[in-house]
């Protein structure tokens, strides 16, 4: 079986992996769409991102879907021909969080194509791949392969959300507008908004914004003052989702955020100084969001249901074989937003 | 009428000021105690702090409590010789924020012994103070009037606590133990808290913070590896209240705060450099905290009933005539908690 | 001017009435469309409801919007010709819960059309209508006035909404699908459901809910046990907005509201016998909602936004001079929704 | 072995049990003291409440405490001679309610000595008991077995307090002061409430009440007066805890509970018949409490810190060879509050 490999900053090698053995409650998925993510794109840049760095090969990708080629002895809901979203996450279920609902904090979480952990876990871009059968999630016969690989970057922004509380008549920032934002904002305005402004520093993803549900886009490379104007009455935006990670964007969002506003950071930047009178002045309450839980397999349903359509957001898509070109344009922010590989 | 009046960083000057008329709807009460405040200091050694400048000269002080000399022609339910904490707070009830019950958010606040606004907004340092009825708290014959002029720094506290949510059977980290800190970790320890860990770096704040409830502390200065300890399993405090507004106390207690803690930030520092992918990765909630609304007739109510006890936190008290030297001593946390003005 | 006035049960009469002064920051309001509501029909049938009775002839109605006509002395942002929503709430923004924010328990409200206190708050089903300028609205010319005379109950669904939380991929049911039960349908796939279930006893309702956005409806006169299969595992609905008022409906939906799952009651029915014992065990959270605050503006806003459309739910509109003939169709659930008259 | 073991309403007979066998993860206490709880007088006086009856004989108790005797083969960290409260609750940890955290709801719970599942779960009145480990919790040696056995009932009582949200600086309302009641009174007291006000209809438990903190006591058979002052300007109560689970007490304090308050039922009544209008024009939330989850080892520990001290309520001890004594005595309110044995 061929997979995706990086091994150190612009080395990406399309090459022979081994496969794995298949355990009675396991299932082997035959990959057929896998997408590129930001922190796929920081390994391939930077060999990883904060203190997170690649120190083996690893197989990148965790944003896949693809159909079952054979199931464990043990399993008897899912059999083989079943189309199915691949959750990359697989929470350890007895640690002190995963006790407490908070999954996504475990403390022996096993992710994907993750080089948090030494050995890395490896990653999904790959021909096969064997999976825990709670990790294989069945798709509507209504979706395709490449919409259901949507749904773990779709169970990010809806996470992201639900992170925010209630959003019912309220009024939006979302700063950054790559697959992340533009996906906070088709989840923001699924999830009521009244109004919902999104910005970024080149036309292409703000088209994209406009397309998925903003209300109004601005270029702040361009037209700073457009946002500034927000910030009458102490500011005016209920709840901000900080995507871009750039503290440039985060600074400037908080001058336009209301008293009490929530500010949802979603962007792993690295530190970032940030004006504490103001947070405080305005008891702004600043929350941090990371990965999903329960979300992925509600965006799954959302999905499936036709009540939430992700393609505007999926621009590109080449053979695995050609993985670096796919890479280098998914770096591209001027023409690619969420840049798929299929198997 | 004389009273205390800041002219320039380092010049306070006890001086003759000017009575203002009393209203229909006012009462004038005569100040009998007034405690030296964290943004007085700033104005003395300073001028101010952030944006806030002092731009003409001005009365300073805002905790105060006294005795009703007179009372405007309107009003029935307060007489001559009634004790009242006097809330510094006014807020104008009818912008957006006062609509919304956020007073604290008030579009145009005035506040006693404030430089946010120009003409500022003169102090309560004076002999003889005017407020308006709505600002005069009586105060049950339990109290003394000097812990009658706690009810501001403690409604501040209350407020923080208030913002962290339910504390009951919670652990707690509070950084920074002067007059602030000491009254959180009295009030979180009212509200609750099975644990409260607090820091500083002299001895004295911490030996206040140990008799007011707190269950251990950490000279950081000497044995920062003694917080770092509680840095097991992601973290394990599930609020912080940072009110040293230093950077290095937040970032270091961030390192402690467990997944989806929440962090108060009640200290106003300047900017802060922060590791946004900590706040991201463990979904950590920072919510600013600012002033108060009705947590000050919460603060008579608790100390009147003898549920909060905030006299070991009130260290020294002088006649106002000696204000410089009230100052000078308020400003030395190795001797000093809340130092009280007498009138 | 004429008007529509309750005189007791069943005695509804199109009369003339006064008109009342213009004040300083009044509006007068030429009424162009009042839709008949639920309590106006319980005025009509019953003569009041609860507690809550006619004592004197009353103007009915209060779900109206119209064009301005003429502007008090002192109004700046209002002028004639404006077409305007009007919302009939006018709390006294003095007493302890206007001042908290929690306009809609205000101790000394004024409700138009409500027989709540003595002399009664007379009506809005009239030619004309004079108003604070802080109840008239104005509407965005995308919508017709019909539409804008639905704020009111709009209103009162969004913000049973609100007292739900978040509803993003939740799974709902609504039980009575009159206007009040339809408009909570629509307003609950605004806000994000997943999977929205409808039930009623007559078919003509159930049809309108499924156009306004109801995944699946249920007949409960005839399929009970359609319901019922929603009890598996302890019960299966995140969230249920009972509408009805009907002890049965409420109880029969206790036992498929999931564990932790909250219950919006909107109807408002006289004492109900409740299985305390179901609360407790599955820790349901049953909530009051009553009318609305800030929903009116946010209404408005929606619908001008072409966020959200009311007209599936608008089925008739007659003359205010067969407003008992539009009684009697607004009471007949089997053909009429919504019933408005046109002055 | 000899256990307590109840075999039909009035039946109650202290008589040789069968001991189990201990599990590689199971340890074996020496069970040494066990409060007499509700539950349990339902069991001696009606075989049952609501629809849980016994249906063969079952041992009962479930408020235990004592010392390990033996540990399972697989176990490190615990070793005979610790003394240890038990956790009645061992809910299965892989239903989908347990998943999220909400552990009190699981599907498969095993619960000693209840009779909601067939065969039922046998109970802890008996010599020795076997238990997972995990329910086995370390108590400080500054309590006494008697104390960690109230942990059970102080669990339910935290749980309920968290359930009503933060306390602190509220006014709080406790109807029936048994031994859940009067725990409540204790709870929410250290959870920081101003102000309690306790009722029951006998003076015994108002004056255990008191001793635990009530600010003040109505005894609603005299003087129900005094409950119903409260009920000005829509009632002043911010949450009610509901532990009586009578109806009538349940009505009237719904009277003075103001709007927006919270209701924390926590007695199981049955059916009530109750002012839905009220809840609704209220908006009062009324949530269900049921056992507890996490609240387990919060109770021992802040009992074990000496921060809650639960003695007043715990009345009289008897030997269980006396166990139907016991149950006589622990059902006359007039002279008992909780009633243990000692083993």
């Amino acid at each position: 079986m061929r997979g995706v490999v990086i091994h150190a900053p612009k080395d990406l090698r399309v090459e022979e992996i081994p496969a794995a053995p298949l355990g009675p409650r396991d299932v082997r998925v035959r990959i057929q769409a896998g997408g590129i993510c930001g922190s796929d794109l920081h390994y391939y840049h930077d060999g990883g991102f904060g203190a997170v760095r690649i120190r083996e090969p690893m197989v990148l990708g965790h944003e896949i879907a693809g159909t079952i080629d054979e199931v464990g002895a043990e399993i008897r809901r899912l059999t083989p021909g079943i189309r199915v979203a691949v959750n990359p996450s697989r929470p350890c279920d007895v640690c002190q969080f995963c006790r407490e609902g908070l999954h996504q904090h475990c403390l022996d979480m096993r992710f994907f194509g993750s080089a948090m952990r030494f050995p890395h876990v490896q990653g999904a871009f790959r021909q096969s791949l064997i999976v825990n059968e709670t990790q294989a999630i069945p798709m509507p016969t209504t979706l395709t392969t490449a919409e259901a690989a949507m749904a773990e970057p779709l169970a990010v922004c809806l996470h992201a959300v639900r992170q925010a509380g209630p959003l019912l008549g309220k009024s939006v920032l979302v700063t950054g507008c790559g697959p992340i934002g533009s996906l906070i904002v088709l989840s923001a305005r699924y999830a009521g908004a009244a109004d919902i402004v999104a910005t970024d520093v080149t036309p292409f993803p703000l088209e994209i914004a406009e397309r998925v549900g903003a209300s109004s886009t601005i270029n702040v490379a361009k037209d700073s003052a457009k946002l500034a104007s927000h910030a009458q009455g102490k500011g005016t935006f209920h709840v901000l989702f900080e995507a871009s990670g750039n503290e440039a964007a985060l600074r400037s969002a908080l001058d336009v955020v209301r008293p009490g506003g929530v500010v949802v950071q979603v962007g792993i930047g690295g530190d970032m100084k940030l004006p504490i009178s103001v947070i405080v002045a305005k008891e702004i309450e600043l929350r941090g969001s990371f990965r999903f839980d329960e979300e992925f397999e509600m965006a799954v349903e959302l999905m499936g249901k036709g009540l939430i359509n992700v393609k505007p957001v999926l621009t590109d898509t080449l053979s695995f074989e050609r993985a670096v070109e796919a890479f280098e344009l998914a770096s591209d922010r001027s023409r690619a937003m969420k840049v798929q590989l299929s198997f």
